[in-house]
């Protein structure tokens, strides 16, 4: 897909997809104290959206997220999370992609496929946003972290697919262990606690923290300090990976 | 649709439903201590079946699971969750509806709407299913509570289905309270040990259970006691609705 034009893609579209069926990523970037979400630009639009799109005829629904993921960003290997499906009737707005079009000299019809209503699977995920690279495809101006505070014009539904999806990180919080692949593989505890801090936009008692995230026993306190601070040197932990996986698996406090 | 023939749901479906997308809704039955799902077994079928359905193409799709609900069991006013889309693309088996259909002497076109792939969105809800009574369709003859533990031949990925519900339910009981609705205003501390217990199905350690269960803050303990049994009259609880909507609207065990 990344190579080809949007006539071809509309065209064919209309033979290869599943009708009424799409699916939108979102992929929150975390790195140090920020958090951001990836969003692309699409040539003619005035508004932003998340990387998203459609599900071959023959293809598997999760496996088609990686690949719009991967054909959209250039990202892959990602683990998407699905997360809510949006199905109301209105969120679909047939004249964001009838301007588009128009500007690229293309007119089609109103019952057009690609302007019908669309259910879409919302997706997401959490990376460290300095360890990947994201690349526009070939109908978009920019694929760019953006902060998720600070949204721009976003097209459709978008805005309240990514409120959703931040409140779903926000609840997994409490009861998945999260910061592997965030986190340097040795970290302080205040490391920890930002990661947690910018997740849920709020600050957290330092005791407190350190006390239930010590209580799930997914941590190692290493022998060996942090050095070079101005401060009393603190202590290095890193996961117990085999504990982190257990717990990602059947939840931090499982009765 | 509940006094609709097969044949006119099926004429009329090609125009009314979205395409390529159903909903499948896995009704969990709590009562003392079983754990049940309803199952519906349509008429010249011989396998099992969830109570699912389509989307009409105006509808919202979360409305949709309630009236395909409420039309194929009697069940209204269901809290329904969303819980997977199942997405793969050999999961529908057409052949499981041409067999009905060609019992009714209806014979259909190898492209028909109702033979084509359905990628179907996953919802769950859990009642005390002495409080409903679930009535079946026109295409069906029966609408029953089935033991979880031993389910009839299902078709297609149903079964796979309700796996999938009864861990997504398992996993939240982890950060949710679970029990307005199945149990008695009043309640003992041992009859919401076996709920835990029936659902998760295992058996918990009586005081691991009481300590952990009251340090949620979602109970309140009554000053009277169970009257009428042999041994010494255990407390009477009941929920603090107050904090109980809050924690699961936050979860158990927030940040």
């Amino acid at each position: 897909m990344a190579k080809k034009n949007i006539k071809d893609f509309i065209i064919e579209g209309t033979e290869v997809y599943l009708p009424s069926l799409s699916l939108d990523c979102v992929i929150f970037g975390f790195h140090e104290t920020q958090l951001k979400v990836l969003l692309l630009k699409m040539k003619n639009a005035k508004q932003w959206c998340l990387p998203g799109g459609f599900v071959f005829k023959d293809e598997d629904v999760d496996e088609a997220a990686q690949r719009v993921l991967k054909e959209r960003t250039g990202l892959s290997k990602i683990f998407l999370h699905q997360f809510n499906v949006f199905g109301k009737p209105k969120r679909s707005d047939s004249n964001f992609h009838r301007e588009i079009l128009r500007k690229d000299g293309i007119e089609l019809k109103d019952d057009h496929w690609l302007f019908r209503r669309f259910v879409t699977i919302g997706y997401y995920a959490l990376v460290e946003y300095s360890h990947v690279n994201p690349e526009p495809d070939n109908f978009s101006d920019y694929c760019t972290w953006r902060d998720v505070n600070d949204l721009p014009d976003l097209m459709m539904d978008h805005r309240h697919i990514i409120g959703e999806a931040l409140n779903t990180l926000q609840t997994h919080l409490n009861y998945h262990p999260v910061g592997y692949n965030l986190l340097p593989a040795k970290f302080t505890m205040p490391q920890l606690q930002k990661l947690y801090e910018t997740i849920l936009n709020k600050n957290l008692d330092r005791r407190n923290f350190q006390r239930k995230i010590l209580s799930y026993g997914i941590l190692r306190r290493l022998e060996e300090v942090k050095k070079g601070g101005a401060h009393k040197a603190p202590f290095l932990y890193s996961f117990d990976l085999r504990k982190y996986h257990k717990a990602l698996k059947e939840g931090l406090q499982s009765w």
